[in-house]
């Protein structure tokens, strides 16, 4: 660790809120700071122009799809995942643990390690914490994430304390192994559900001491108060001069929430996800573009969005291009709903820096009517399963 | 007719290419011209800003596709197809004849018009000459093109001349209802690949007198040498002063040898196509990006090209991004097969002008290796068959 980290400028009085700069090798960021996904090299439809027109800063980049395909040698020999994907800015790659335990078939799990088959060829792999951290050591990301086991949503203490406890051990491995010390190697908080594991976890990981902490093993089907509760019960026991950074999080609702608990860094593949399936985001909540409704409507997706989608389109073009399922939707669509989360998170910076974050907050939530409770978790079901 | 039209500004001494301006409402272009197509308001994977950088000059719009989806009232109410693709270049739109003979099923034709079943939802539908030129007329295109009856590649004579005969009523009816003169109206020669046929039809239209002359019914699966043949034939009977396009003609190989025999502009879906199945144009001819040779190749496609694609990703990063099905390798590809196409043409207008237009032409192809005569043939049935 070279002292790459996080200096806080700004807290909330009244939330856990804060504003601060993150250090990489690739580049300074403002937290808090939302992280699109690109698992395979790309954010999905996007040229790394694009991204930084939209304001991205870092790119999640992910270590079990680019091991499967092309491949860590191959990106190696072509200078690295910066290189390869044509992206100067900081990369963080998620150690694939999570996809070893959603998208791999077969796996058996040990103390060593985990034996997978790939999702895309059935060939057989080993994955073991040291190995993960060469293999990203290797992809030269910013950031990196040790191996962890993520168990599914389970009301079973136990199941999680074993998951837990061997993901601890293996957070004790990856931080023996990490050679590569310009790239900062973070610790994963798991436990569930149980604020109880989440405490030991966060103390457990904390005395081994990180440059950063991951809370995994959150919207993985659970109640949303729980995803909160959770949240915020581990954060107790983060350290504060230390990025926290949520895994999988990234609706606008639940940003929102995440800062006030305070969080750092979000990724999530939802904006971009749901932009691919004509669902876009408005300061009203997201509307289903392919709605009859949308067929002749001549007006930006959002009127006060400046994206270029919503600059140059109006929503029945849109709606046309989806219906006619033309290429050029999917893109058009992710444009707007990234430029929507990542102006949201400016104006979080901003709100935090002036002590307005809780008006800033009370008044998006008012206007933001977000899908509902029972929709939502048949809706995370369906994604879920579609990989089990 | 309010003067647009073409100005011949240099003539090729040793073949009949020749380069000019043409002139439309929405801008000047210099021809030979390539026009990419956008049948349904889109280049496909491209936005608007994309095709100007590239160096596109007018797109072509699809009669047939659009009056289905969204429907021409919602494009007319939404301010006309160039605001509703937020295009305000030059748009040739095609009457859709032809698709409605190789798209749509259960048709019946008769002199009045053609009756046919959309291709999306089944519903039945009439086109006139008439009612396609109003339909044009409403889109608010440039350039638009009559209804016309063609019919596939045959070696029937007599099944030719009636298609050609009615092609001629259907021509002068066309020419009648047209009020819009600020649209261009065309003509469409046909005669399959009879010479006598297509001398009667260039004659037939020419004696109606048209802005522009379009020559259809080729590309259809006939072999190359009666492609070129039927061209030289059919613009011998063109009217020097007038524009000659060749519709669905677009490979390099093609366009070198279109314009050696006058024409002027071109439409084609292959370059686009092509890109989207991974095969990509280099000075060398086409490669398949997805071939196992390029999967660690760390150089552009092509290293003469200056597209963004080339500029700015290897050969084994696009390798990838096929393989991994992820969307932005269609729109880098595309990206750079429109790039070649348009780079090409102005090398084309470049060499005209300076009299090296057949120094060009024999350089060009001595180094491009062109898909050989059986492979280009089984793969342009099983294009067209995919229709039928």
């Amino acid at each position: 660790m070279v002292g790459h980290n996080l200096k806080v400028v700004e807290t909330c009085p009244q939330t856990q809120a804060r504003a601060g700069v993150l250090s990489t090798p690739h580049g300074v960021m403002s937290t808090p700071l939302f992280v699109p996904v690109g698992s395979q090299g790309a954010v999905k439809t996007l040229t790394p122009d694009e991204l930084k027109t939209i304001g991205v800063k870092m790119v999640l980049g992910n270590t079990y799809h680019l091991y499967l395909r092309p491949g860590i040698e191959i990106i190696e020999s072509l200078g690295g995942l910066h290189r390869f994907m044509s992206w100067d800015g900081p990369i963080l790659t998620d150690s694939g643990g999570y996809q070893v335990f959603s998208l791999a078939s077969l796996r058996q799990i040990s103390d060593e390690g985990v034996r997978f088959r790939s999702h895309i060829d059935g060939s057989e792999h080993f994955f073991t914490p040291e190995r993960v951290i060469q293999l990203q050591e290797r992809l030269g990301s910013d950031i990196i994430m040790p191996l962890d086991e993520c168990p599914p949503y389970s009301h079973d203490a136990m199941v999680i304390r074993k998951a837990m406890e061997r993901t601890h051990r293996w957070a004790e491995r990856s931080k023996r192994s990490h050679r590569h010390h310009d790239q900062d190697l973070y610790g994963i908080v798991q436990g569930g559900t149980f604020a109880e594991l989440r405490r030991e976890s966060a103390s457990f990981l904390t005395s081994l001491g990180f440059p950063g902490y991951a809370i995994g093993g959150l919207s993985l089907g659970e109640p949303k108060e729980l995803t909160l509760a959770t949240m915020e019960e581990t954060i107790a026991y983060l350290p504060k001069d230390k990025p926290r950074y949520v895994m999988g999080v990234g609706s606008p609702e639940d940003i929102f929430e995440g800062v006030a608990r305070g969080v750092d860094i979000f990724d999530s593949a939802l904006p971009t996800r749901t932009a691919r399936n004509g669902s876009l985001f408005t300061v009203w909540g997201r509307c289903d573009i392919q709605n009859a409704r949308y067929k002749d409507l001549d007006e930006p997706v959002d009127p006060g969005c400046d994206c270029y989608t919503c600059h140059t389109f109006s929503v029945a073009y849109l709606h046309h291009l989806f219906k006619s399922k033309e290429l050029l939707a999917y893109r058009l669509a992710t444009i707007h709903n990234l430029h929507f989360i990542l102006n949201l998170m400016e104006q979080i910076r901003q709100a935090i820096m002036v002590d307005s974050f809780v008006t800033l907050k009370d008044n998006f939530l008012a206007n933001y009517q977000t899908t509902d409770e029972e929709a939502r978790l048949t809706q995370k079901q369906k994604w879920l399963q579609r990989f089990s």
